[in-house]
């Protein structure tokens, strides 16, 4: 029992994919097949309000579970703690509490601080639902399940028979790391890990991953390439020499990915920094997904919500 | 006749607590009570607008009114003129005009200003109708409303038997002034007025309390402590020697808490300066109505939305 | 035809006034007219998503959008790409795409170069609409109906017999620019152009205009004076050598106003300088009908969203 489930195991909170049983993982995945294909349901979260309370600021994110609260009926409500001023010297857990005292049952949290979304969820009161919208390098649970999504649409569902790369900063990625557990819960066959040294974890996040620094080999003959965002002041860190060298030892061109099996597809969790980690050939070619994943975003997103809400 | 009534007597505004009827303030209370049971009224305003006209910044009284318009179906448009670049040179009263020409009916606005939204809503056209979401440091309606439902919860409606005391920065405090005005219409039998010289006006606002500078004498048999909360900003301005040192003689502790009666209630509008006006033993303690305030706070904005709008 | 209207000459977005055939423009007038009336429709757009997607910042325009949008019952979201931070690097056209592929169909948008809304339509898929809420100095399609709209309650609908004069800052209005493009497929009788040399554009804009340096003389017998904001950076670039020679050579006062025709109506795009380019008497005076024309704001965006969107 991990602490976003409840004594007889049903999801009270969406906080990780860490430890999500497989058919909880994949309860969720149908149901948000059939939200992708236009299936809505209205009335699903009649009367019901769902508070976006970000102290790390995304708009893309935000937006994206706006539409799926919207297209289950719910109320929306957005505090944006980042940028208020009335929260100063206000505990995060207070700001939590004090919403949740205005009636709203659902809370979708992104914070900069690992752990802090679990946190906050331990002292919510019964009722409460919180949905983890990414927390500082540890977990982006609803990115996971839409990459998840995404990739059994185009490879179906046995991931066993499929090899899968991760490349680009691993290290500060909670993208990457709700990823790894999603793709271990569903067995992939094999995962690839990819990136300069200075940008590989070195703890066990990889555990069982095959690493490489080598671009061309980790490519070869995959059936899934899954790139992430380089940020820039990776630079002023010194973790990376030039976006210029960055590009041409890490960055995904048409090129390259011909190395990948031929139907291999390629997914981005955005905004993409095209010519850096990414060529305009592949971000808009036709084996790019990037664009599926945000709708299935939604998709994820509403399902979510309903499993933990309705 | 106060300019928040009509001819006739009926609520046109709510503008300030001062000089509101009785029968008005507890109709408002019944039926806050009603909404903070539970009961939902989503066709009330279906169609409506509510516009939250924000001239100062204030996330957690806008999501309360946004709250409360939504339950009773209203639509909501929110203006933060405080951040608007897009106002720069008009008048506040330009701004008003505009957004009712759009067809918003119901403005919640909160300014500065002492005043100011009074002068607002001389300037409105017949049909529209504004809530006073704070001005200055005159009044604060709603914060009133609410402490008074809070109050009648818990201590039953005759608050004649009762003994209240207001503790903090009542010189520049609007909930303040609208708990009293609030106070008085409902007969409390007595109103102790506890903080620094520094911190209490000069003037007739505390006409009829008690007024002391000793917190202790303050809280001796009390049956309800009103914390203020203290802007830090106050040391600054030379009002407050430190926080510790306000800590240390106006703090709201458990140790001082107990000479107040022993079903004592403590209230405090939020946001809270933990370990300075109030400690997390008191905050977090079974005596604390603080969360409650919140909640009901919900329910009286919608039936102060619906009183003037439905 | 245009691009914005589709191979059988439908309308597929809004750009701008320009080449609008004459009964396009007026069908979107009689439904703008029917929705000033007070008529909703509240089924139009049911569960239809309409983002206001602003690359700058403009207040009262995304606020009169969502006010239509609410009244044609669609679900409405925000993205403010001028203060997002999440968009950093990210192309105008790969936010339209992502939010486009959260299912959302009707994009409201203003950016500040010329052209560059019809550039994000072109990048958008099929079933994508855009509106055009203002592009630089080209084109604000709807803020050019709504002034029709607001002439012809006012003035009749044959302005073949009328005279027109717009005042100030033609040089760099997007305002100026659609009023004219509509002006002259409504068949107005007389369109003059009054302003200093230095905020009068040198190309064809004024084609068949009546251009003249003397407000008096232009303003002699019209039936419609349409004003024009001056931005207060004019004065800074040295266009305007203060804003008091300007209110002395090109403000409307009531003195001047008496050389137009006696029933003679004043616009304005808002937001207003008082005393700069028009007095508070004429502002707030029986003519003006400024007011009138942010109320059928919302009617003109209603009735373009619904031929757009339903």
């Amino acid at each position: 029992m991990t602490e976003q489930t409840d004594s007889e195991g049903r999801l009270r909170h969406l906080l990780t994919l860490e430890g999500l049983p497989r058919e909880a993982l994949v309860a969720l995945l149908d149901r948000a097949g059939a939200f992708a294909d236009g299936f809505d349901a209205r009335d699903a979260l009649a009367g019901t309000a769902v508070c976006t309370l970000f102290f790390e600021p995304s708009t893309r994110t935000r937006l994206s579970f706006q539409r799926a609260a919207q297209r289950l009926g719910a109320d929306v409500l957005g505090f944006d703690a980042a940028t208020s001023s009335t929260t100063k010297g206000e505990t995060a857990r207070d700001t939590l509490r004090n919403i949740e005292a205005m009636g709203v049952r659902g809370f979708v949290v992104r914070h900069s601080g690992d752990g802090a979304v679990a946190e906050l969820a331990a002292a919510a009161k019964a009722g409460t639902t919180l949905v983890n919208a990414g927390d500082g390098r540890s977990a982006h649970p609803t990115q996971g399940l839409l990459d998840m999504l995404t990739l059994r649409q185009a490879l179906g569902e046995d991931f066993a028979s499929r090899r899968f790369v991760i490349v680009g900063d691993v290290k500060h990625s909670r993208v990457a790391r709700s990823d790894l557990h999603a793709l271990r819960t569903l067995g992939a066959g094999e995962i690839r890990i990819c990136g300069p040294a200075s940008l590989l974890p070195g703890d066990d996040t990889l555990a069982g991953c095959t690493v490489t620094h080598d671009l061309d080999a980790a490519l070869d003959g995959v059936d899934a390439v899954m790139m992430l965002r380089l940020q820039r002041e990776r630079m002023e860190e010194g973790l990376v020499a030039s976006l210029d060298d960055y590009h041409r030892d890490y960055g995904l061109t048409a090129g390259r990915l011909r190395r990948a099996s031929a139907d291999a597809v390629v997914l981005h969790p955005g905004p993409m920094n095209r010519g850096v980690e990414i060529s305009d050939e592949v971000a808009d070619g036709p084996q790019s997904l990037i664009l599926r994943q945000v709708a299935n975003g939604v998709a994820v997103r509403m399902a979510v919500l309903e499993a933990l809400l309705a």
